[in-house]
């Protein structure tokens, strides 16, 4: 059992929160306290009610999660939002969300993990977001059948993609989550083969288009890993028991 | 007693908050629910840490305030603001926020108590802001001192002014809260002296090269009316107790 | 055999080209002249290269899309969009694109279409757009189950889901395209099920969290019944002959 | 007796007006030339009509304030502006003003002035502003009560607060003027007492949640000081007589 | 002789200057006062520094202009601003602008006044900014170069234009001063002749692509008119006498 | 005889298309390419299609350009655009396009080459737009008419000016094209002489408030200087032909 307090400070320490830019509705870091202890975590993609529930049912006293609460703004403790923060707070839940922090960290980012299940090794930035690179691009030698074979080992899935570019694969892009509008952007970054969680439709015929190949591994799929690593390193470093909450969206 | 939900149909109808224009931070309406019952009715200017306490103190199962908890915009729920969703929710305290919605109104609002104050019976609109009338006017005959003593009556203090009028007041504003800024559309308007709650500097020696008198009768100070008289209808109408928490700011 | 001419009077005037507002980069209306005359045409949901060489294959003169060459802004006649202009104008095709105009029609519209092939009726203007209802909605009495199967039949395959709603079906609401991200203004207009093309992955436990049944049916799917409708009514009406040129993207 | 010219260039050099950034309406430097000689000066905060009239009857050549004639934006040369720059020309009055750039300045600045009268020596920057600070902080052990005689010494009156903070004041933050509405800045830059000209009625309910004492001098009457230190530094240099219009808003 | 506040008074209502849009620089009414009377006027297209020296040497105490001195925005009183207002004021010389009000005015109008002087007297209002049509349009019958002869008679000197249109001139259009970036919108309005006083070298290549006419009558030499029209009727009806100072920049 | 692709990576990497910022419309580099080889080269100031048209009757593979074919941003394919690209692209005519890249270029640029025009050989960055200085300027001794006719000598035109500043030239400052709009900026630069291309009416008696002389050259007339030096520096490096398309505006 540890403090709270030590723990977001080793968070928002190792994360960068106070440093990396995002979107305005990813209020990086904790998004709601406990006023006391913590001895069990739950790891989950989304801060939603059904996964508020499945933490309280786990006995744990931290959800961290890669969506936080406030992606809607400000908005009233009613309805669903005051169910899920009356919950929390009489089972003494703490939220601690970590949005691009979490996508781009070294080693227990989604990226990452990711590519790291590749079997690349060799990465390096990619990607452009207000000067952060949200993603990270390495070599290969594959047929981009095989390729689709890692990643759909990688997300435990079938995946979608578009085979707008070459059969043989030298040279991958990883972005998890929904970066499929970034299709142009990546295909000026030189890669032949985009990988990503999800895109729009147009994202299609435009990769078609400029001669790339994009695959689609799903929005929660690619980012459940994040949270899992950074659970399992706060169980190990704190001494605490941790689990996944799995919550599925199919997107 | 009677239920929140039958009240908080009641406000929104009378208050017409889905209609009226609001500043972004206002989020007009209930803002916290407490899921069940209301028999007793804190009314106060502001949703702070004091006043909750104040409000649980008294039993209430309602706070209706003035301004409520989320002019600073998304905020995360730890510190004060963990500490006030905490207590008001443990005590089952429900909060409903208007703003311009109860200043405008034309039985309870914070203007027409306050020009009626004044003895001003024949009103008419009154500072425009997106189309919305913020305050009234109306004709008197009266010297500058007596009208002084006529607002330091009607707000239970003494008031600040600026002199830059006629000592003879014909022709008067009224706009409780901070709308010192809009002396010039004040004087624009025609009234020869503009009653408001507070201003920024600048805007004195503007009202005295524009020629206006100007009546600082304090933000808090003018706006305890409205809460008041809304409670009261509330009580009465829905047979419930109501008292007023007051914790002035001397602003 | 007709002119051009005749046949872009006809549309511009059908569809309300010049009235009904769209996105800048939609630019309804004809897209690119070929000087001449039509005598068949092809539809298609895709203005994308290989939708240009399946139109040319089928010695077509008119390209009639749902989604036309403009949407990335100003562009550069060099790589695959010199490459589409100059066979197309080699070929003497023209390219006429109807975006929200198409989505709209009352009677060749998608939605109007979709709500048609769901047994619905009687319907009603849903989901406002800069005063431009992007979709309909109408009332059923059905297990959710039996809505679902009924989407599948009309777009011709299986579709992903979100069963945050009634497992009864009594109000659906139907936008053909991207519409996932309004899925609380759906909620807000009161239908029980959403049924649209595409959304982002936090529309899920969005929709979970105001209880709202949503139906992802595909963006190319829930598009291909607009631009078939219309090219079936002009060549009714001037004597031409029509196909569909079918490149589905899976999204 | 010295040439206008000499005296603004040295004004413009010494507050570096060409570098430091400033709201619109400032328009640092000249606003008024009167194309000659100056023997004498009068130093005031507001260039308004009566401290224009309070100048020329002191035969003055040059009036230094800190708040200029243009902060209302482009205005026509009638009514009350009319007036007053036809006194100043028949008068030959040149209107020098300095904003932000006599705030901040290291010697003469107003916030360097209160905060020695407070009797801090050690400062450091504080409150950013667009790069700028706008104030400067300090290290004290004092009670707040002691503070407070401190403060009213200083400005010449009672002054108001907010008893948000401790009472053992050990870090204070200056920004003269209207600064209140930084509260949340003031307490995340770690101080426990802000001490401002003015602030509006939010800003004391928001620094009690923040845990902060606020310290109200008055708009006006923390401003006085630069333009006294400034006329000061110029009588000495180029051998000139100056005075100080006071005329005082009370806000 | 008359008050300046009775000429005021009646410009202000005949020009409609208070409901008249206009881009922020014009400040249309009166822009400096004299405190007095007026009896002779003179009118001019620019209040600037020689044209207000000519108006002093004719003895004038109004300066009726079409373009005033705000253009740049907020300036400080000084080096040729300076001297503008000190002579004005020492020679009691008001100024008074009328931008757009007095291009669109259906008597004293620039384009009334053009188009009259080319023969058309059938007109209707032509190519709309924020919904105020900015010109007037008509039918003739005429060579192109009869045309040219005719505005060249009535700038009195020899024009230049783009013969992108017809040799026949059918439809003409007419907007005073610097409107040539208004080509595209001009040619959808119908005209094949588009008659304006400049424009910049883009619409040149754009009008003879659209193929439009485009006769750029001079800036300067097509705003006379109204100026003009508008002294002399000012002249006739209050008694006054007038002039034209004439300050042509040959654009 | 060389291929399109080895000149335009020649063209953009000496004009550093990729790094100098410029209008969005201006879209500089490859604007229509041709899929083959480049023998005669045609240079031109725009890309109309009366100079389309040149180009092909002098059959020519590129032409060279410096206001292309998209500042009226997204355009359909129909009427002149169609016409251009469909001429164009039967006759295997390419064109490419660099404004500002053009302006500043040190030796090729339409500024170096007017300024030495003028026998002015030590030149500095002039008139900085977003960090890019878009002019140069330099010391000088002459009359002002001498300067004048050296500028219609080097234009081939009679050229029309404001003799705002001394008569004695001793600083110039040359940005060509359409920068009048920018005498305040070149004033402040502290040049007494500025030549440019074009200016609207209101540039002229501002320049004479502010004491500047301006040469208005012709916006055309001072930018034909470019391309020709850019074309004539590709013949010779690649042994093409080349000649130059002169279409004036005459503004």
């Amino acid at each position: 059992m540890t403090t709270l307090a030590e723990i977001v400070a080793f968070l928002d320490r190792e994360l960068k929160i106070s440093e990396i830019p995002d979107y305005s509705g990813a209020m990086n870091g904790l998004q709601l306290e406990n006023g006391g202890e913590v001895s069990r975590i739950v790891a989950a993609v989304d801060a939603s009610l059904p996964v508020v529930e499945k933490a309280i049912a786990a006995n744990a006293q931290l959800l961290l999660v890669h969506h936080g609460m406030f992606w809607q703004g400000t908005q009233a403790v009613t309805g669903a939002f005051y169910r899920k923060l009356k919950l929390a707070m009489d089972a003494g839940l703490a939220i601690y969300s970590a949005h691009l922090p979490l996508d781009v960290h070294p080693v227990w980012g989604n990226n990452a993990c990711l590519i790291r299940a590749l079997g690349i090794t060799e990465t390096k930035p990619f990607l452009d977001w207000k000067g952060l690179p949200l993603g990270l691009q390495g070599k290969v030698d594959l047929a981009r059948e095989d390729l689709l074979k890692l990643v759909e080992h990688a997300v435990g899935a079938p995946v979608h993609h578009c085979p707008g570019g070459p059969e043989r694969v030298r040279s991958v892009g990883v972005v998890t989550g929904g970066a499929g509008s970034e299709v142009a952007q990546a295909a000026a970054a030189g890669v032949d083969t985009f990988v990503t969680g999800e895109g729009p439709h147009w994202s299609y015929p435009l990769a078609e288009e400029l001669g790339l190949n994009v695959v689609f591994g799903g929005h929660y799929a690619t980012e459940t890993f994040g949270v899992k690593a950074l659970a399992g390193a706060l169980a190990e470093r704190f001494g605490l028991d941790w689990e996944f909450a799995d919550h599925p969206t199919g997107l």
